[in-house]
This record gives structure tokens, C-alpha cells and sequence, in this order.
């Protein structure tokens, strides 16, 4: 299943369309800002998707029935696009298990690549809500690729896949390729183009560089 | 219109549940954390409320038609209890018009009291969406006092009235005293019972105190 | 005493020169948060003047013996404009009591003005370190005035008054008129002038309307 | 040269002290945010060190002679314990250019081990100033391999190598390894005993896994 926060109205389309606006995302701090803002609304709206259980709270004046999480999310991303966008989801999901993974591109002389898991490092997701978190989704193999790695033998409960701004390609490649009974996609913009070097359009650029300095 | 959004499960029912709790809101910290938390995810679903318009972004790719606020809405708080969940809607509207007021209780022997209105500091809110937001709605009079003082003589395009924990009585008391046409209330708790001294039961105790201290 | 922690290089300027700058300063949002860095900064810098106490701190490997605060101190801050510095003090005091207060000019037909006070909201601050925080430091009188009504017939430890920019005038004000024993003043910069309408020259203008809004 | 940040008295004492406090680490909001504070007094306290130029700053009433920034150093980081504490950082060095590395240890069938640098990231560092930070500094050999990995054939200005708490044998091991005239390094705490297993001790057991869940 995807959803796309972006087709409602919503400070969300107002943050993506300042990380998109070639003159307002030179201020690198308001795109870091905005990118976890974002984490944050999406970790609110993915909440209402978890599980919850009744707690009796004492107050200072009484006791009040409350459902509070019945289980924190395991919350991983992919390094580096994705670690401003994480801090607004642990933001919100403060009490939740973290993941960190990386991967790269093998380029081949003819311009083609693979895509390669280097760095990861992950609590067992067994029997948890997971959610992967990155910047963007372009063709899709990273995220897929990730994900697996990250799961690797064990069954999550439920995953989310969360990107701020995805091509059309990335997502159908993403539905191709997991399973939907058990991963939702979460996405606040879906872009119709995709380059041959896989970049979005019209997209928002390189979410990396732009968040933390160009990559020679 | 009234809008609990404590009635469905997401994580602000698990902030709320910690403000609420004797033991965890001696954290002072993660008190203020909290209430700014939940300003957040307030001024974030308020702002599905708000109207948008299209403009075209210039990214580094290409260009993107996008929804943006229309016009952002002044954000007033009542001090001192309403200046950490203010501070979580300033986080996400953050190109708004703030306003502060301060009303206090003036008892009588009989142990009645009345509300006045101290301090205030606003922009015109004119044609604009208003903001008001506190921590607790009691009584409720304090609430239509400074919502009335905001607005004076001009007229607003519509009105969010904002408490974290509300009682019964004091949505009532709103809604039996302000005009429901221009005015929405937001709450994240209605309790049943408000004490002779006028505190919400179960409730969370004074949010000013546990905020910022005890006022002797 | 006056510290000036302006005159040594350090990141405290950088901060000062973007809240000066007549187009950096239109980012609301950036001109809060060099305000709140600001107040860290010196929060850091007056904690190194405060009292510590050794604790014996259990580690999950041994024991480690620590200087701790033997107190922490009360933050206080002038409404409006001390508030986004207020808000760096309490991310750096995270268990400080705090107080505000608020103050307002009276105008006389000949253009001289009173300064009154009109809100204030104050745990004890007897045998306390404290501090009262505002943006700027014109002529003084608004400054000495709240201070007063702080204390009023309490005597604190040591007191410590802070604005970002402050004039020649202000800084000398204080000084006249506040024990130098029991008050030491913390600046970021000391500018020459001062208007005839109270203003700093060159200043960086009205900081209440520059983080909040323009009060008509 | 070393600079021991925590010989003298200082909010940061407090903050490593609740770092290591085996009670207080169990909230893990508030471990993270203790990392990021640190950072935030070192960034401030490094860029006492670093250069400066004059600007003439507009502002809305004159023109003021300031002190800014000549260039912002470098940030970098090793994942995933450095993270909180690069967080810091950068919310003071906002303008920053960022880098990000991690390293592993293979042990060998003996305890033995060796450790490798895996992922890495990172822009020129010729002729700029470097920061490379982590939470703690044990042996100090995956600082000095990073670091090298870090400014591989260039030529930094000068380096900053920053850990909150380190062990005597760290701290040696750098000295012994790394020319002392281009490297500066900066530390909260230096602790006496280091484990076989290279623990710090007293230390605060292991940041990474405090900061983001316990890797199985």
C-alpha cells in the first residue's frame, strides 16, 4: 500500500516545497530543519497506524485510563540522505531502537551499477514495527536492497518504508518487489521522471549534499 | 466545533500520558518537551484546516507545481503555561505572527474569583487565521477573556481555540460563549470533573508549575 | 562587573553579526535560533562562575567522582523579547526554576516615558543564583526596574543580567545603580549610541519585532 | 596538545555526569541530548581557536564592524556513537560541510583485533580545519585509522580530534601516533582504566548502544 502524504493540504507540502526551491534550500540549516519536521509529521501519522494498550496513569489528582504504545517502532535509515529525516522521527519515537545502514553504487564502464550494502548496524526486528527511513526514492533498488539486509532472516511485525520525495519508477519498483501485505510505503511527493543517472524530476536535487555538503 | 484528538490513538496520547504521569513529570524537561511536542502535532493538524495555493518551484531539476500556505496563521499562547506548547507550534509555523497575553485570577473573600487580563502584545489579526493556545482549559473564562481581548474590535477569518487537557465544563463554557461559526476548539483530553478551585480531575496538576517551577 | 563576551572570537559573533544583518534578520526562524544559541552560550560561559559539589557517580563499569551543581539558578526573562534567549538558558539549565516578567513604557505628551512593571510570574529567589535575561540593554531603566521587582525584599546569592547588544548608557545605568557586589552584567556587544527614542545604534533594531512580529 | 574541557567546573561536568550515571542513562531522550549539548560546548569552545575576519554588517540603524567566521571547519563523525554528538555540532557550526565514517573490529580467534574503516563519506579537507568527533576515546586506534582515512593524501589546516570521555592509554595512543602540531585534542573526562575488552572504566559503558538500542 502507498500512501502519500502530500495529496492533502498540509504543512507538509510547505516544507517540501521550500527543500525543493532551488534559492531557499541554500540555507542548509532549513533544509536539515525542514527534512526533520517532516520525520516528524510522518512518524505522528504513521503512530495512528500502531498498536496500542490501556495504561491507568496516576496523576496528581486522580487516575486516568490512557492507551499508550504498546511497542516503540524500531526506527532505521539509510545513511547519509536519510539521518536528518531520522532525527525527526526519534524526535517523536524517543524511546524507539535505532538502525543505521549505508549503501553504494558499483558503477561498470557502460554507465550501468549495482547496489551494494557496506555499513550496517540493527537490533532484531523480530516481531516489531519497523520503519526504513530515507530522503528520497528514486529507482528503488537501494531501498529494496536495504530493507532486505535489514530484515535479512527475521519477520518484522509490519515495515514502512518512508521516503520524503519519490519517482513513480521507485515506488511501482518497490510494489514489484516486497511484499504489500506486510510493508507500506510512505511517501510525501511522487514525482512522474527519472533520469538515466537516477535522479527525480523534478525532485529536489541531491538530498545528501544539500543537507550536508557536496561529495567530490 | 470541537476536535479531540485524543479520540484516535497516535503518539499524542503517549505525551499525554506522560504529562499526566506523577512520576515521569518530574522530568521538567521532558515536561517542556512534551507540551512542545504536542503543539506540534496540533499546529500540524490545524494546518490541514488552513487554505493553500499553487505556486510554481524552481528546483535544480525542473520545475514543481506545489500547494503552500496561503497565509500563516498568528500563533498567540497565555503565559506562562502556554509558552512550551506555543514554542512546538512555532517550530512548525514558523514564519508566523506570534501574540502573548496574560490574564491572573483576582479572588474575593468568599473564595470567588474573577479574570483580568494583564499583559498582551499582538499584531493585528484582521482576515487572518488565529491561533490561541494554552496548556489546560479549566473554567474556560480565562480562555474566552484573552481570546476576546485578542481580537478586540477586528475581526478574524476564523479562530482555533488549543488546550492539551480540557475539561468538560470548559468546552462547554466556550462553546456556550463564543460564536461556533468562527470559532473551532482543539483538545487532546476532555476529563469530567474541575475541583471548587478550579483544577481539571484527573487531569496532570499545573502545567505552569511543573513547567517552570512552583510558584510560591 | 561587566563581561563582554563579544570582544574574545568565537561563534558568539557570528551569531551577533547574522541577528545585525538587515537581510539575514528577515529569516525569522534563524533569528530566533541565533538568539537561543546565544543564550547557551552564555549559559555555558556563567556556569563556570557557579558553586559545584562532588557526587560520586555510579557507572554501569565503577564509580566515578563528579562535579555537579551544588544549585541550579533561576532563569528569569523581559517579555517578549527575552524569551527566545530564555529558551537557550532553559535548554542548557534544563532544571532551573524560571520566572518573567514584563514591563511597559508609559509615554508623557513631552515624549518622556515611565517604566512600569506589569507582569511577573517568580518562585522565591532567596539565598538563589540568579539570572534575568533580555535581548537588549538601551537605556537601562526597564532592566533595573524588573530586576527590583524580582527581588524585591529577597536577597539572592549572586545575581547575573544579560542582553545580547547593549549601549554605552545601559551598561553605565546598571552600574550606577545596581550594587556591583552583588551584580554582575554579561553582554555580547557594547554599542556607542543611543537614540533619543531609546534605540541602540547600530543595534540590529527591535528584537521583539524581529522574532515575533511587528506590534502595530 | 590536549585540552581537558572538564578540569574545569562547568554545566558540561554535569552533563558527563549524568552521561554516566547507570540511573539516568536509562532515559534515552535525554542521553542523547546530553551528547548533543556536549557538542555544542565544544563547538563553541573550538571555535574560540579558530581564524577570524572583519565585515561590515548592515543593519536596520547603522553599520556595524564585526568579527565572523573566516571558514567553518569540517565536521565529521563516526558512526553510529558520534552521531548525538555531531548533532551538536552542527547546530552550532550550521554552515558546516559534514563527513561521516565507521569502522569495525574483526577479532581474531585469540580476543585479538583488528579495526577497519567501512563507510566513509566525506568532502576535501585540504586546507580547512577538521573536526573529527566520537562519544568515547579507548584505545584510540579506530581515531587515529579514521582520522587518516579522513584527510587520506590531504592536507588539513589544523585537526581537531574531540571524544567526551577518554581513557589515559587513548589519549597516549594519539599523542604517539599523530603529529601534535597539526592535531588538537579535546576531551570531557580522561578516565585511568581501560578493560581487555577496551572498555573505558570508570567511562559510561557503551554510547552507541545507550544512544540507539543494544546491538545483538
Amino acid at each position: 500500500m502507498v500512501n502519500n502524504l502530500g495529496k492533502g493540504n498540509s504543512l507538509l507540502n510547505q516544507y517540501i516545497s521550500e527543500l525543493r526551491d532551488v534559492e531557499i534550500q541554500k540555507d542548509t540549516m532549513r533544509f536539515r530543519k525542514n527534512l526533520s519536521r517532516i520525520g516528524s509529521i510522518f512518524a505522528y501519522e504513521i503512530s495512528k497506524k500502531l498498536e496500542y494498550k490501556s495504561r491507568e496513569i496516576i496523576t496528581p489528582l486522580g487516575t486516568s485510563e490512557m492507551k499508550v504504545l504498546k511497542n516503540y517502532p524500531v526506527v532505521a535509515s539509510i545513511i547519509r540522505a536519510g539521518l536528518p529525516v531520522h532525527q525527526g522521527f526519534l524526535d517523536f519515537f524517543d524511546r524507539s531502537e535505532n538502525a543505521f545502514i549505508s549503501s553504494y553504487r558499483k558503477y561498470y564502464k557502460d554507465g550501468n551499477f549495482d547496489v551494494h550494502v557496506q555499513y550496517v548496524s540493527k537490533p532484531s526486528v523480530q516481531d516489531k514495527d519497523l520503519i526504513l527511513v530515507d530522503s528520497m526514492l528514486a529507482t528503488g533498488v537501494s531501498m529494496a536492497l536495504t530493507y532486505r539486509e535489514l530484515i535479512s532472516d527475521e519477520k518484522p511485525r509490519h515495515s514502512h518504508l518512508i521516503a520524503v520525495v519519490a519517482s513513480v519508477e521507485g515506488v511501482n519498483y518497490i510494489k514489484r518487489n516486497l511484499s504489500s501485505k506486510n510493508v507500506t510505503i510512505w511517501v510525501g511527493a511522487i514525482d512522474d521522471e527519472l533520469t538515466a543517472e537516477a535522479y527525480i524530476v523534478p525532485g529536489l536535487g541531491d538530498a545528501g549534499d544539500l543537507a550536508f555538503g557536496v561529495k567530490p
